[in-house]
């Protein structure tokens, strides 16, 4: 049992998230390495000193250049806005320190290639918790193992309604390409059509701003998007993303077919997969819900009844894991930054897509 | 109680859904004019005369001109294959008789021109059943009332798997545009689109066959194909079309948002409606299901009692009680031959588009 | 093709509702006997006048002996009210005519029994008509077939809300026995779990008026009850039966549990079956939603196109059916008076429980 | 921030549970007093110290009472098998150590009076962890609130099928009142009940074992049993648990219907609450679908995003916060060992019943 210092910078949603992650994860997965929460950095000191005591680490800073260079700080988790991770990122690979950054990679897609350049050689790794289920895994498992055949056919959604009341005001959220749709939600749905299907080639996109006027300032990104996309394998899909879906609350959703059946998932109720194969009786052929449970990846280690059901946070707990065994065994874990970089090349083509009105080839990233 | 003699061309599928309706309609909806099933025609005498029996019609032809022409025929329903539609409406016409035409309207974009203009100052119809459920018909009238507010977003699907299989043999239906995925199954869920959106002013889509050789002949017409468009009242959507989707029986299901709710709604669980509307607290928002009932349009005739359910046969008899009532008022009634050649334009759109890869405008039929 | 005279006595709820089946079921199952709405009876002549020109009967009566005298009324459905039920299936059984009546039996126990006696050599049948949805028709040979082994637990209920508003006024239904919850509403349930699972062997049950104080008027009957019971086969079961479930239009639902599987069905979702069999590996185990189609009992005459759906008004044409079969062979078909007394011995046994608060032994019919 | 010395005594199932709980609680909630993971206890030495390792525990024994006695142990977490509850409750007590006793109780109806009683004027806490989800939370609320009513029916069960194969080895779970299925999987729903309902004067049960004949011996205790009450608020109730309902993985679910609405509850889809309220027009009435998130409780210290879900781990989680909370304050927090004492004369009234096949009385606690 060896002990690794943690530095997170942030200390909101995400940084809450990852400081209860690396604070259980060892106790859940019995990992090699365990966690110390060294230090925790926010944008203020009050706020850092809050932190610290709240989530229980040992020192807090205003600077995440303190966090990063602290010598008992050896793992940092980026967990602050976009428009920070490129030079948090960079400063960290300098000192030859494993990465964990959250989604999207960078706030751009040059940021998002100069970080995955500079991660070549170190240990990096992106926030993308959603695909992380017990079921979505298990869901790539089914597929790669040829349980609906080949697939022809995707569907894929990230949809919440966090901005669909026209009266919410106009917040940091609404401006800055990076926290619209297609920047801010969009990348946990391309990166799970990507794990899910493989490499999308082409696509033809629509993206606009629906309540551009809103209590307190102008919107200046976007708040839904569609794309219609084709696949390395040939499969046909179609997304959209969305923060104005009322209704939806965390709509990661998808929906597969293949030759040989198919397979349904909502994260609204993530501890089900739907599985429809065709080898069966006609008369009794069906979707069936298949409850996650200890048969399923991951799902063991937080309970030993099928059923019983894991959560969100869950999801960052495995994340943790997965970080730390990329640092322990010096072997990169899925999903690395060039991993981030392919969501960010299908961002990019979508935009581009959007403003041309044509099919946009994606660029190998 | 005015008695009409009525002609059904075809005997098959749905040959015998409408000798159904016609049976019951006056029963059911206690309508004016009271169908009398004056004659069938079938391809062959054989086959007709069985039909005659089976559904208990006066007589049988194996010449749709034969009854077309008959003086006791006052009505005319075409249900036989899409490629005789024209010639029996146009003959229809010309004897001033009435036409209720199973869907697609003609076999081609130039068919279904021809139809229309030939249908000006006659009574016709157009068979798109699936938007008569109750449900639809409610979802219908909370969109126009504004329940909803705004349209911002529609999906929509028809997806079914009956030749999912890519071992079903080739048949008739596996070749000519007209019996394709997009000639065949997408206008129910187009006709759905225009119903409760709007029109489509422009689309972007992707059609395809993916078993191209079948046992017994090669596929000349498209498995599935998708739409991204745009309508008239802004609102952004996509569409997909499937003969191949695995695990679908009945998939007419759509999904809208607007800007003060949302509504769901799925043809395989057709007595349910559901309804989000974002005018509750917080805590108590949700998707709610309606059963449908007394409450709805045209669901008291069937049943007093909420949640009992209709069927598909039910639909059918729906538009029998609407095609007698245009015929009774001589007053048009949705959906006419104008209303199925919006549609055909749309599919004829959706096919340009997919040939040349690019955005184009729909044209107004 | 040989017609039938049909007298209905009812013209309200299920009279019209088997008017509209009489008027259907030869179209939709070819039956050897067609029938011909000869005669109509209701309380007074206007409304029976009424009855007679909305749903196409050649004549109408307000005097039921009439109608049962009458030489051409061959077969007689009784569609009044349960206190009519005895006298006129007598006088029918006396002039050997056929006699569909509708549930309950009778108004009473020993009004049922004699019912019962006097049918005896003579064709009867009485309308369950929830246990004939291909759905349920479907899951009766799952269990037959042993697809879930030998049966350990059934939980049935028949739950409404119809009177759930403690403002809803008194009516006839909230006054006499035969009208309240165990009266009307158990049957269904009770003729289904003794045709899903087998006879009953003893129960205890509790039965309470729960809304005493009506507007205009004091409740005399009850608003629900529960039961617990044991099948001759071992099984142990619970029903509930309610009319003020708030929620709840057609909430005529069971969950059957087996040594090898499960089934559960709703028949607000009629057209779905869920079905789960311990024999699939484990990671893929889960109930399966099976959509029903052609490949289930009575469906492929309503439609060729599975998941497309039947409804309320379809299970009185197969009703329709099964009693012109019997009437033509001559043979009884399930579920005939005796199988309606079965039922009335087990809410008899069910009110003797409640009221002695003791389990009870349910007598054999 | 003050630390309190932690000791578990058991290792498997709810030992780690409790040992990762104890690990994040601090950071999850920010609670005034931070566990310290100072010992935990396991029949073996091997075992205990293999547990500190994986969970990262101070030291190991092998002796309950060692740990106990422990000056650094400040509070006791029994997670230990049923027989053990007793004595080392009561040792604790007598040092006055808070304890948290996992469910049930005691071994048998004695143990638990036994335990209760040592239990005043000391800080006890019960492991009814599934009635801890924020969607069961709020279903209390909202009935405390008054938004169904008064409660009419109440429906609950506690089913799962780990032994539904009857060829599933006989284990120490097949032997021992106390870990038979009303033992051990009863009392979770009897005090869902309880919470949700209040108290139950009467009731009738049965209870029975199915497969008595197991691989590798002989089954003593119950595979499942079926409750029929009445509550002191004069609802009527059924209550059915079972270790061998073929699908059920999770299935702690209810419903309860009260005279202006009803909610529905099911912990294999544990963040979503169905809510029916009669106040809406007839047109859209319907159960809606509640996602759970921060406006509801105990959700938004897990995560700001609604929907998102929490899991079985959490529920750990809250139980952590609510024990810490209960030892900082020195007032009890529901539900102590009192409450756990009404559950198991529940318990206990239902075994009675079930021998004298008659209602019985529930003795107050
Ligand atoms: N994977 C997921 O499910 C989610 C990921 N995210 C991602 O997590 C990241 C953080 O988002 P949230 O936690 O929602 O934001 P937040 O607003 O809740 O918290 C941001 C934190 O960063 C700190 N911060 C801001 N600028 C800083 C700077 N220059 N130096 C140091 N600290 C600074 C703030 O003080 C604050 O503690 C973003 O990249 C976002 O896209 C956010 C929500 C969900
Ligand atoms: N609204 C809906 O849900 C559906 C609509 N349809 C439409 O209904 C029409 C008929 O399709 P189905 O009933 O499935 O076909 P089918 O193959 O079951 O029956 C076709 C009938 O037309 C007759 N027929 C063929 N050629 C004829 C001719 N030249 N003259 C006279 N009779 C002729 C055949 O003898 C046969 O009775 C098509 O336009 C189809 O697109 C079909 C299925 C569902
Ligand atoms: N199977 C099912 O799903 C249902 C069965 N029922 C049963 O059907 C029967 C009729 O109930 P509803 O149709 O709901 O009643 P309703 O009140 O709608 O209609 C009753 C009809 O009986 C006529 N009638 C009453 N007394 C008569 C008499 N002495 N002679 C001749 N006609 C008389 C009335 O004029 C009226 O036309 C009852 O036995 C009821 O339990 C009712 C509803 C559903
Ligand atoms: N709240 C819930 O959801 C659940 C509660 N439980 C309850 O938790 C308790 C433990 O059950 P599980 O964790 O499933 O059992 P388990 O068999 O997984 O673990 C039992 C642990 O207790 C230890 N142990 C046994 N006898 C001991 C003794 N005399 N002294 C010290 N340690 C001893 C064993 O070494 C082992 O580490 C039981 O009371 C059970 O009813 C169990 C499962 C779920």
């Amino acid at each position: 049992m060896t002990e690794i210092g943690i530095g997170i910078v942030g200390g909101g949603y995400m940084g809450k998230a990852h400081a209860v992650a690396m604070s259980s994860v060892g106790a859940v997965f019995n990992t090699a390495l365990r966690p110390r929460l060294e230090m925790i950095c926010a944008r203020s000191t009050a706020s850092a000193q809050w932190y610290r005591h709240a989530y229980g680490f040992a020192r807090a800073t205003d600077d995440w250049r303190v966090l990063v260079a602290d010598p008992k700080v050896e793992a940092i988790v980026i967990a602050s806005p976009q428009d920070t991770h490129r030079e948090i990122a960079l400063a960290a690979f300098a000192l030859n320190k494993p990465v964990f950054c959250e989604k999207p990679l960078g706030a751009s897609l040059s940021d998002s290639q100069i970080m995955t350049k500079a991660s070549v050689g170190h240990i990096s790794m992106v926030g993308f918790n959603y695909i992380r289920t017990p079921a979505s895994q298990f869901a790539r498992q089914l597929i790669s193992q040829g349980a609906i055949g080949d697939i022809t056919w995707f569907r894929g959604e990230h949809t919440e309604d966090f901005l669909a009341d026209p009266k919410s005001p106009a917040t940091w959220r609404t401006s800055g390409e990076a926290n619209g749709t297609m920047g801010d939600l969009a990348p946990h749905m391309i990166n799970g059509a990507l794990a899910l299907i493989g490499p999308i080639t082409s696509l033809v996109a629509d993206v606009e701003t629906v309540h551009q006027a809103r209590p307190e300032g102008t919107v200046t990104n976007d708040d839904h998007g569609q794309v219609m996309c084709r696949f390395a394998n040939g499969a046909m899909g179609q997304m959209y993303f969305s923060r104005i879906s009322h209704g939806r609350k965390m709509g990661f959703a998808y929906e597969i077919t293949g030759t040989k059946g198919a397979i349904k998932f909502d994260q609204e109720d993530q501890n089900a997969l739907w599985l429809y194969t065709a080898d069966e009786p006609e008369a009794t052929r069906g979707f069936r819900k298949i409850l996650i449970g200890p048969a399923h990846p991951d799902y063991e280690n937080f309970c030993q009844g099928p059923g019983h059901g894991t959560g969100y946070q869950d999801q960052i707990i495995i994340e943790a894991r997965d970080f730390l065994q990329a640092i322990e065994t010096q072997t990169p874990v899925w999903p690395t930054f060039q991993d981030g970089l392919d969501v960010t090349q299908v961002v990019a083509a979508a935009l581009a897509s959007s403003r041309t009105k044509a099919w946009v080839d994606v660029q190998p990233a």
